[in-house]
């Protein structure tokens, strides 16, 4: 069987699986916003139609303004892309043939980009149940490599590693003149993020990945941006199509920057329910991934694979996410984003129920 | 001065003239549909926004498949592309290294891709004031090159090269196995158009692009596509970021597709100003290109350099797009689009202006 490479899309998961796609269902494979979209976006859609007829500003440059004053960044430590996963093929580009280590598991992006621009692929690989931050090795993997990519916090652990590991890992990287390429998509869930972007200042191997399209709930729009050295941003620049980041994109990251409350509105909401989640897991027995951030890795420990798990919860419309394609992960977990209020417990209703159809069937 | 490489934007136009940008004015420098976007998506713009929380479908399927129905093809014969710009940069990534022949002139992008990637670049220049095809060397040139770069109709003059001259282009190209990467970002302008598409099913290195964002005048959402044999879209493919074709394009795509009669009325309306045009250009003496599509190249044969009389509508609030980055053309002439009636109208009492002060001048 071949899984779908990524969540979200679940005809592509219910066509691999053989089954039919539920009228009723409930997404948890995407980790966006329960929220969906800042309220500015749905108020001013109609003002948007404007935006369709005209080539977008190829520079983004009042995007990149507002950004630059956000982050207290000049404009040319910045590269808008059209979602972060243009950027991560940016990246993997530019690293063209060289050797990169990637700190598993992560997105599967970084190695797909790597893998088609003919990168060496090591790993880096940290283990369950608490993927703990481990050197062990590390070192002598970055005296020969040209990249290390760290998803922090990490797809799909959710495990936040705190700044004092990475700013040894980026002293390391330094050393060893190894790009460290952060993937910081969810870095916006966390109650207490303390921002690395003023390390890019001294350290031209450093490149940070942001997304804008999961806090903001806009994952069709498609909005992403990389930090890093001027150098580096003009470079990878030169590697991107012209008119990359469409014309909406570019006015909806303009509001979205605005929409400082939402933000916060939306930590408290998610803080809240994974808090109550875990608690309901916790009661239950199921272990949970110790995560920071708006997804979770849950797995039934009766169950070494989780696919009947799996299958349960997708007969009854709840689409979790497969884990297949994350390296030491690999179908032992599931991987579920926290929904508003009404869908989680939903959830937990069909988990209770899941855990009642198995005590029968053992 | 550094010259804008495209039109649209004029802010970058106006900073470089050092010009301030007129209050009043009107964008020739686009040749996008005067008519707008057809009524279908204006008339479903609220339903759009649903589109903005979910990731894009990947593989674009129903889009490519109403595609596929429209042109005769099979859903893997056609690529999707984040405008026709990322597909002329997969298309260079993907000759990266090798020889390639440009028939100039021609959009700039073309060569932007193939230098990004380090091709050699030849050119096979045809000339003013027809701008007729001519072979010469033309032979030579494709036995030592790997693609044959034609954009038809062309960009920047508007001339059409009838399907015998392209069909016998094609022909040699298969024998000296050279891609011919044939641009027809234009071609649903053209009343008469008689279609390349059935050539790919016998011609492996016949590349078809297109663009969705000229006649449907969505330059802002970006949308694309490619035609060509499977092999080689599943090869562009592979080099393509996830999720490059944002939801909204997507689904603007199948409305537009649906748009028939709004086609047709933006031929008629696009042929009658062309009409009224040409004729107020030839009895003013003013020389024009011979061009079958959406916009034309004019020029004043008093001057050498066009630019004071660019300069003058510009001043004015008419906008045309500079000609500096059009080999053989480069300053020569001006480029303009055909916009409504009562812009053509503004625009030819400009020019009516500008011809008596010319001669007040001289």
């Amino acid at each position: 069987m071949k899984w779908p490479q990524h969540g979200s899309n679940p005809q592509y998961l219910f066509d691999a699986l053989e089954l039919p796609l539920p009228e009723q269902r409930i997404d948890f494979s995407a980790n966006i916003n329960p929220q969906g979209p800042p309220p500015i976006l749905k108020e001013n859609w109609s003002q948007l139609f404007a935006a369709v007829t005209d080539y977008p500003d190829p520079k983004g440059k009042e995007l990149k303004e507002k950004l630059a004053e956000k982050e207290g960044l000049h404009t040319d430590q910045i590269l808008l892309g059209n979602g972060g996963a243009e950027i991560i093929s940016l990246v993997g580009r530019f690293l063209s043939g060289r050797r990169v280590v990637i700190v598993q598991p992560a997105f599967s992006e970084y190695e797909a980009a790597c893998r088609v621009n003919g990168c060496n692929v090591d790993y880096h690989q940290l283990v369950p149940d608490r993927w703990e931050w481990r050197d062990l090795d590390l070192s002598n993997k970055l005296g020969r490599s040209d990249a290390l990519f760290l998803c922090n916090p990490n797809n799909p652990t959710g495990v936040c590693y705190p700044k004092s590991v990475v700013a040894g890992l980026l002293k390391e990287c330094e050393e060893n003149e190894c790009f460290l390429v952060i993937d910081e998509a969810f870095y916006d869930f966390l109650p207490d993020y303390d921002s690395l972007v003023p390390f890019i200042n001294e350290n031209p191997h450093l490149l940070i990945i942001r997304s804008m399209t999961k806090m903001f709930a806009i994952p069709g729009l498609r909005l992403g941006y990389l930090v890093g050295a001027p150098s580096m941003i003009r470079k990878l620049e030169a590697l991107q199509p012209h008119w990359s980041i469409n014309a909406l994109a570019l006015q909806a990251g303009e509001w979205c920057l605005e929409s400082e409350s939402f933000v916060r509105e939306t930590r408290e909401l998610i803080e809240r329910e994974r808090t109550r989640l875990f608690a309901f897991y916790q009661e239950k027995g199921f272990l949970v991934s110790p995560s920071s951030v708006n997804f979770y890795l849950l797995k039934d420990p009766s169950l070494k694979d989780q696919l009947p798990f799996f299958r349960f919860l997708l007969e009854k419309g709840m689409i979790p996410r497969h884990t297949m394609n994350f390296p030491g992960v690999e179908g032992g977990w599931l991987r579920f984003a926290i929904k508003g209020s009404r869908e989680n417990s939903i959830l937990m209703e069909a988990i209770a129920e899941w855990q009642n159809h198995r005590r029968s069937f053992l």
